[in-house]
């Protein structure tokens, strides 16, 4: 297949075997989707990807989007993606129909993402953003916001942005400093600047609308006094005409990775009258946002799996094709006489891919079961089921947004050694992808940040409830593996790593119980990776045993093989991957304190 | 300090205390010099590395070299820098004095590459090239050879070059075309292409002196019929004036770092008058090629070393300047009323900056080690200790390329992450950095290469002689380091972990005995990874070991906070990095073949 950048089959399987999604599709919210359904809808983004995505992921990197004379022009081919992206109502995805939108489950709307993101992960942010303003207006705003904004959104016409960070402020969110000050009328006026906006502007759409955080003034200090706004690039007037709002684009960010998807700086307010509109209530605005910004992480840890895809991909086909090398006999000798051999069938080549595919099929299944938490919150009617799957959901979300980007990083230089000295060149893809990627681990929040998230809140929350949760989950794979004699050794390792979580836990939670919190979160990026290996471990052992169970009842839609190599890739996963919990788990119960004890002079 | 890429102090303290230099200069070759004179030298270096290269490292990668009517052109500095160059003696700094170099130890010429590369490593290539050529032709050209080409070389008014892959080769040197005709004359003809030829041409030298192999019509095929040939740009003719060879620059690969540093596609013989004169015996020519290869594979990990050096100082520089969040009081709460606080003092920044130092120095003081061997295998008298350094030397050769290369990688992704969302922005040095230091792995060998020469040759030479000699060089170590009680617990450590290395060859050199090479070389990689980390345990050892001696005696010209740092710094690598080999021996001891019992469809 010459546009390779994803399994279709692969995700299909994660998406009806694995995840159960049909399960999901006898609910109320989704009931107007079957499975034939979902398959059109997902073979249209397939041709929408093969077709006017991924043809252009190179060209929107040798051609990067640009700042001029206060705006941005990014790659002509937007013009048709946005268009075609309008039509396909992709922004509304998972909108309520009554908002204009399909209504379908978070799985679906990560499955159809995951594929374009494969195919060209420079386009998707221009639609996840746009949605993701649009919702929080849908979520918080008031009637008239959403008839003003909403529609115009939805089709693309406008796009949407996230204003958060300012450079002063960088994570730091209570550190935000641009201003809104009351008016008589039903707006705020605004003075501040933004920086790393994403999509923040292109040649393509009309209008676009910013979801600005801003203290009012008087507000109280700290992230209690920061509220949001809508704030448009052009304001309608009383006519409905489009005028100058005094948000402008001042210029772009030039980064070594995702060319084609602009990062721009917002000055707001130079003529002092830069209108925003409140949404919801005062000094919310961090938590509304929030909302959104649970979304966007696990959104970004797709995009970093998608691009991990697309690398894997690109060095399996070099691995298919290119001739070097011989097979040593058994003095360890090669025989110069033999033709020489695809590097594909070199082991070391071999690991190469098998760490690739461990990886990027480890995280799309977890992107997948932290969805299907997503999905199973919203159409729960219990509130014991709605609190389960919303704690499980908030505490996957930082290692979906975290094991994808950190991991990614590894699998895609894997892909860049595959191909020798050409993979540094731009000739062909993996280089590129392995510049992309890199923003991931950045992007919503650093990996520290996010590992702070995962130790010092989602572990903590309710007693720890939320662990004791996925420790459940966790236990019911183990049981359905144990099914399987050849599934029961890697059954029993997960088995022990769900121990070594508690106990490494049990070390370090009286740090924070003595109060002593530094020391409680020193090594939070640690604990991320050995409790995301150990969850993607789970999402592996899941995979095998859904494989096998489809092998033995002999009702699989795929071959024998396609089965038989997920169970081999969850013993590789088992074997290179999983057998480092261990290690991590001794640095974390380490007593030297060796990042804390020092003063910076030290370096 | 502004241009703050290398710490001078860390890298004398290796030289002198670490890896006593000195004892060096008392052998005959080097005892010209002393402390002084080599510190004179470095510092000239230094100065050389802060006027001439460090400024211009950013706008080489904006203005890389390129391609223009049969020629490359490279960035307008490098006129100033190949001019200086030539005028220190860079390219002979360890040639023999009757070779016009300056006869210094191999540790001092890669303590000055280290510090020219960490200033700016676009440029070391074009001096170090042409010096590995005409060494390659002192060691065994005619005088012939060595009269018309090296004195030009010495001063770099000639440039020079290996020319080894091929297009249908790659890593595969059995798998060359290249051809060479005898003529009548003293030269053959040489018909061919090569490709990937580093510093292959650029507008500042007159001329380029390629170092070829090449197959003289009728050798044996493989690399017993590999030839080594001297194939000038533009030949001297009867009268001594330069013309046409027929060795033409075609293009140039374009690379995602090392912009500055060219990459050239060169054919040789389009008009069937390239002419090349034969170095040394016919059909010997990869055995001449690898001495020069062992050298540059060292100089690669030194190389990467740089680059990561340069990164670490980057991100350190700039956790010092940025303020941003702030510290958790015993709630586990912030004061939002309290200033920012440098992120330098979060913990895991700290993390961050210690994993780089830890890598950084750690590989540094390999280089040294392993140039140390080199050095008193030149020196020895006695044949006895020249087999003992060389074998030692050979056994850390692939080392010393492949850690800095892999783990350069980690480090330099680290330097981006503590800059957050400017990490990866044009606007700082890190990103580049990691660009650059990507192509680590992949010259002269990649590191599945490298690893298969360390477990497929290294190890298992004179019945594992080398590995045994290396055990008693590190219970040196671990004999030092355990007359002090605080160095005790780590040189326990590594001893466990010596024994593990013998446990795990114990359990794969069976395979070999059995003449299953694939099998007991599979996971040579991984196996590179374990030992790799544990040879830099026992430099960071060695180091924290001589640390504390010099605070015990009260001796050091540095601040006791500069030898507790490294003694703080090998704890951190103890409890970080070392902590990970015994999952990865359990890895190499798997006896699922995991890479091996699949066909290519798995994946």
């Amino acid at each position: 297949m010459e546009n390779n950048y994803v399994s279709i089959d692969t995700l299909k399987f994660l998406l009806y075997n694995v995840h159960q999604t049909e399960d999901l599709l006898s609910r109320d919210r989704f009931s107007d989707y079957d499975k034939t359904a979902i398959d059109i809808f997902l073979d249209s983004i397939k041709t929408f990807s093969d077709t006017a995505l991924f043809p252009y992921i190179k060209d929107m990197d040798e051609k990067p989007s640009y700042f001029e004379n206060g705006s941005i022009k990014v790659h002509p081919q937007f013009e048709n993606i946005i268009k075609l992206g309008g039509e396909m109502g992709i922004v509304g995805l998972g909108f309520d129909y009554n908002d204009g939108g399909l209504q379908l489950p978070s799985a679906i709307f990560h499955a159809a993402y995951f594929i374009m993101e494969a195919a060209n992960n420079h386009v998707s942010g221009y639609f996840g953003l746009t949605a993701g303003a649009a919702n929080l207006i849908l979520s918080f705003g008031s009637q008239k916001l959403k008839d003003i904004y909403v529609p115009n959104m939805l089709d693309l016409t406008w796009g949407g942005t996230m204003c958060l960070t300012e450079s002063q402020a960088g994570s730091s969110l209570s550190d935000i400093k641009t201003t809104a000050t009351p008016t008589n009328e039903d707006y705020h006026l605004i003075n501040g600047q933004k920086i790393f906006i994403s999509a923040g502007d292109h040649q393509f759409s009309n209008n676009f609308v910013h979801l600005v955080l801003a203290r009012i003034k008087g507000a109280p200090s700290g992230i209690k006094g920061v509220s949001l706004f809508v704030v448009p690039k052009k304001r309608p007037d009383k006519n409905g005409e489009l005028i100058y709002n005094s948000a402008d684009i001042v210029g772009e960010f030039e980064k070594m990775g995702q060319k084609g998807y602009c990062t721009t700086h917002i000055v707001f307010g130079d003529n002092n009258d830069c209108r925003g509109w409140l949404v919801g209530e005062p000094n919310k605005g961090l938590s509304y946002m929030f909302q959104m910004m649970n979304e966007a992480r696990i959104a970004t840890g797709r995009m970093g799996t998608a691009i991990a895809s697309a690398a894997y991909y690109a060095s399996l086909k070099y691995a298919n094709e290119r001739p070097q090398g011989r097979k040593l006999n058994s003095s360890g000798q090669k025989n110069i006489e033999e033709e020489q051999t695809l590097i594909i069938n070199h082991p070391d080549v071999k690991r190469m891919l098998f760490t690739q595919k461990a990886i990027v099929e480890g995280s799309m299944s977890l992107i997948f079961q932290t969805s299907n938490y997503s999905d199973k919150e919203i159409t729960s009617t219990s509130q014991e089921d709605k609190e389960k799957y919303n704690l499980l959901l908030e505490l996957l979300t930082p290692i979906a947004k975290t094991y994808p980007a950190e991991k990614g990083i590894e699998s895609t230089s894997n892909a860049v050694q595959i191909l020798g000295g050409y993979g540094f060149c731009f000739d062909f893809m993996p280089q590129q992808y392995y510049r992309d990627i890199r923003i991931i681990s950045l992007y919503e929040g650093t990996t520290g940040i996010q590992s702070l998230d995962l130790l010092g809140r989602k572990i903590t929350v309710k007693n720890g409830k939320a662990l004791k949760l996925l420790a459940e989950e966790i236990q019911q794979t183990i049981n359905s593996a144990n099914n399987y004699t050849n599934l029961k050794p890697y059954a029993t390792m997960l088995l022990e790593n769900v121990g070594l979580v508690q106990k490494v836990i049990s070390i370090l939670m009286p740090h924070a119980l003595k109060g002593n919190y530094e020391r409680f979160l020193a090594d939070a990026t640690v604990f991320m990776d050995f409790l995301g290996t150990i969850v993607v471990g789970w999402q592996w052992l899941k995979t095998a045993s859904t494989a096998q169970e489809i092998l033995e009842k002999n009702v699989g839609n795929q071959s024998n093989a396609f089965y038989e190599s997920k169970i081999h890739t969850m013993k590789f996963f088992y074997t290179y991957e999983l057998i480092k919990t261990k290690g991590l788990a001794k640095t974390l119960m380490n007593n030297e304190e060796l990042t804390i004890s020092v003063s910076k002079e030290v370096f």
